[in-house]
């Protein structure tokens, strides 16, 4: 444990009804700067707000007398059965929440039947998620490159070495955006950063610092070199247009992660979820497509599935829930958008993640 | 009277201005886990206020010069002349707001003089609401099928042998909706449902248990069996789209019940009022439609029934005239609408129901 | 003076910067019952918002090098030159705002230069009016017809006999709104109404005895037998829609008054602003157009007439000016509205009332 | 320094995040009067609050894979190399917000490297700005016509001595919008404009009686006439219009300078932003376009460029610094606007000002 970043210990059951409950509660429990990093948005927080109205703007039509009953949530990826289509998003030194860390998340994840997304500045070892998930737990890795590419193929190397299914390349934060709330709490990383410490070693670093020491300059290169280094799927993560998926696609890429970073990098642009239909559309089937950003219920995550996304990620509630409750606390987050969406899913009348594929929302035409 | 549940033994006349007043003043004299059950949404709340909200979506233009004076409310629906198009919503438990439970209300609706809908979850007998309200009283039967079709064979004739003139299925609650207010306070009911006591008893479950006790699968082919089984025309409530007006249509209903259940299910979804249009067209005139879900004001009714409703159902707010008048109570609610109606049919320049039918509101471009 | 209702007995200069000033001053000088009658909207005052905020649906462009200077308020109607397009609306019992009533609100009206329409709920009587306005003031009737035509022939030669010329039928009040306001106050008319007293003595009765006591059933022969009668232009009050513009013109109305009464009548109905355009569209200059309803600002007189208006009608505003400086304070009011017009004719770049018609507003996409 | 107003003489660095915190400050230091006058807007600042507001009407789209770093802000104008696309909007009396002044804000305006656009009614002479601001600092005049042509070639000619490089002839402020603050404060000018004492003192008047000096008949050939005597491009500030695009070229206007004075002038009219993409198709690139009213963050300028601006003028933001930090937090301010704008380059994948300019903003369907 860190002296001067005294992160919670809690491991055990958390009592909640929602996510905002979760929010609240996380907020008692991690330390300040700490929580303002993982809560908050860029700016004017206007994108961070949208993020989560945005699901507003599509409806589920209830539907009725669709023999429905038991809803499956199960969906497929790479040959692996996952609980739910709901995968764990790459979140940045998982440390700041609970001690235990990626270790943590990474069980909890594991225990619920998902993919667990480390990411470059976990607060772990790419070997203790591992051990931690178990050598059976589908694993992908988030990358934020070095500006030296030999360090890039160490990295992926060891990706490769501890399991990991795909490659996510984060391409929306070659600067930090914004973040005022890290700028008044004076925030520095109080802890190390393991995975990438050939070119960062995260300890009393400011975000900016941090954003700094990785490669800006990133272009279609880099995600040939990666797909090439690690003969892996590289998901270019931080698409919101047609000209983006046109250009990672020509690159190589073989996924697709709809996200605006949480609303954390650039205020003033649109609403992840507003973002998805259109990359669906220009993806047209071709690569996986996965879709994060302000989901906070089930209904979010029927939604974003309705509207082109194969698997949808959670980051900051999953986070909540380790602070709470350790691995248990986030295995019961992943737990309760698996129920709130059952419940969806049986309502919309649709029996399993392909027939929610299929499902049309209606247009808000109100808001 | 319950032990620990202490109902409002409330009779005689309540004095309110409108709608909201009521809610305010029966939160007052409802037990607390009671009050959270019947006023409260699902989720986000973000459907229930768009129930309301959205009758601003259309606006009804005065019309003058229309030589209308003493406007008209009565309609008429299986031979009965109904005092105005505002019908008794089912709604479950009624001695959760009054120790009189489903006597009184039946009794109140039908000194105005229009349908009584008993619940499945009625905390009286059939037999009781119908010596309540007497022989001459119109009475449709809300039906939560059994998994067991013996049951629900037996439940039927019951129904009818209790002068039910229309059997509603209530389609759209094959699971409960996520309920928060329900598990912040630990609510379970309190009370018996004599009706459907074959599967349920109702003391003490939750929301989820009584939900999960009746049967989720249901189909066209339940439409069908109603049908067949009661000889009585078969609404099916919680219809919201073209398809499922199809689906219902096909199966043999005699009644589209545009509903999402006072926005209770499916939090995400759309306000009843805004797909009372859409379902109107695809009905087109061939079976009647009842509407619910948000109705506070006489000018929710007009709004309703110009959107192509032939019946307009009232759930809390008649619930909660139980509370504070008991049968008088209820009486004053559906007076309350019947008056202010009047007044907006007056100002809008239509003398009868008919006339209500053809005025064309005006689409707010403004929300 | 009344002695259960004290009205302000003030005369002279108030000191106010806008209309809202006013509302409050005035609030604390008019008794409670009062104020809250002459105030107040229906129901849940969505269309009394909407008034004031629908000017926002049109934005004022405000346009450069026009070579304008000191424009020009004045326009004309029947041969007499107004100081602005601002006229005075028919507000019922000035005598709830000032004992000195309808004399010092003629004569600050008359001061100022435009018209006044004197109501048959006034609480003077059409002598006293004309007496304080000088036989020169141009002055017009706002008739509530009674249900005996005997009555009405006297009402209108009385009129006539005042100097009246013109005839406002108010059309949208033949029921009075569910102005809830009045009902919680327990309000009733504390003033004789010596107009109507014919057929309405005015003291002690509720606004709802008040209507029922004139004729409800309106219709195109009452304008044809006021026309005829009072051989006088005859306009249509409380216009909103292209039919009512059709009955109206084709019963021989000569003028139209496009109202929602403040606000005070249907609730759930539109801006009267949102329905200027489309009633001037109607109407194709065949005849004059008067608008009410929300105006507090220069700015909403500028929208008004360059969306169709040939006069725009003050109520609420100048009652408070009347509460608070008696005639004086009337006339302070008119000149409020003048001079903000003037600032905004400079800066739209219209150097009169001919310009202004001729000016396009910009459609507001985002409301 | 005045006696009777005490402005602020801080001179050094601020410690702020965001514009938000700059203002708040401000106002802590500003005199009252003063303060009131900066920052207030006019009627019910509905202009006001849209212009800021007005900015998410347009979406940046994040773009990644687009090899950037270190993003170039510089652009040119008159064969100046400007630090960023960000110049000094013209503000009366700097001396309102610090005892330094002009001296000061020319001065850290110069520092950044930029335009300095000169008031009519500094509280400076033209001399003491040029002085401080250096004889390489590019420099505008803007112009507030005197009704006397005499008058006006001297003031033009004494521009031109001090390096005018061209002329801003304000077009939308031939009289004060309505202004209520400095009603409400009684505020009145406690400094002298030395630069149009030959025709108005500044000392001890209304904003009205110093609008009610200078010139109000503007038309075309005050363009001519200036771009005549100067022999300088003229920049007809105020334009909202494809029309007064029209008569501001056809004079002669070798720029465009978008704005509504900041919702200082009419109340009721478009957002600036919400004009620019109309003004700048019209202008369809023959003179260089000026943008300001609201621009608050990097991102504003961004849209503001991608929606055809030129050059982006700060206005408020840049006095809040010369109150708070003198020079130095004048020269901040324009740092903070230029920092923020290279973050949104980078993820915008704009590498230079060109790039942005060729920008596509997303519509935000959802306002």
């Amino acid at each position: 444990m860190n002296k001067l970043y005294e992160a919670s210990t809690a491991e055990g059951f958390i009592d909640f009804i929602n996510m905002q409950d979760l929010e609240q509660e996380a907020e008692k429990v991690i330390p300040k700067g700490g929580y303002g990093y993982i809560s908050s948005g860029a700016g004017d927080i206007f994108t961070y707000r949208e993020n989560e109205r945005a699901f507003n703007h599509k409806l589920i039509i209830p539907h009725v007398l669709k023999d429905i009953e038991l809803p499956d949530t199960t969906t497929e990826i790479y040959g692996e059965t996952l609980t739910a289509p709901i995968i764990m998003a790459p979140v940045a030194a998982h440390g700041l929440a609970n001690v235990a860390a990626e270790r943590a998340s990474a069980k909890g994840v594991a225990d619920f039947g998902t993919v667990f997304t480390a990411s470059s500045y976990a607060s772990c070892t790419l070997e203790e998620i591992r051990a931690a998930g178990g050598e059976a737990a589908p694993q992908w890795f988030q990358f934020y490159m070095s500006k030296d590419d030999g360090i890039n193929r160490d990295i992926l190397a060891m990706a490769k070495r501890n399991g990991a299914q795909a490659i996510v390349l984060t391409a929306d934060a070659t600067v930090g955006g914004n973040r005022e709330t890290d700028r008044r709490n004076g925030f520095t990383f109080p802890l190390a950063m393991p995975i990438v410490q050939a070119y960062q070693s995260g300890v009393g670093q400011t975000m900016d610092a941090v954003y700094g020491s990785s490669k800006q300059k990133l272009s279609p290169a880099d995600v040939a070199f990666i797909a090439k280094e690690a003969d892996l799927p590289v998901y270019v993560k931080g698409v919101q247009s047609e000209e983006d998926v046109a250009r990672a696609l020509d690159a190589g890429a073989q996924g697709i992660w709809v996200s605006n970073h949480g609303g954390r990098q650039l205020d003033g642009g649109p609403a992840s979820f507003d973002s998805l239909q259109i990359v669906a559309e220009a993806v047209a089937g071709r690569v996986p497509i996965v879709f994060d950003s302000g989901v906070r219920r089930g209904q979010h995550v029927f939604k974003a599935i309705a509207s082109g996304a194969d698997l949808v990620a959670i980051g900051r509630p999953a986070i909540y829930g380790l602070a709470l409750g350790g691995q248990t606390g986030v295995k019961q987050v992943f737990d309760f958008f698996k129920k709130e969406l059952e419940m969806v899913m049986q309502l919309a009348g649709t029996q399993d993640v392909a027939a929610i594929k299929k499902a049309v929302l209606r247009e808000n035409r109100y808001m």
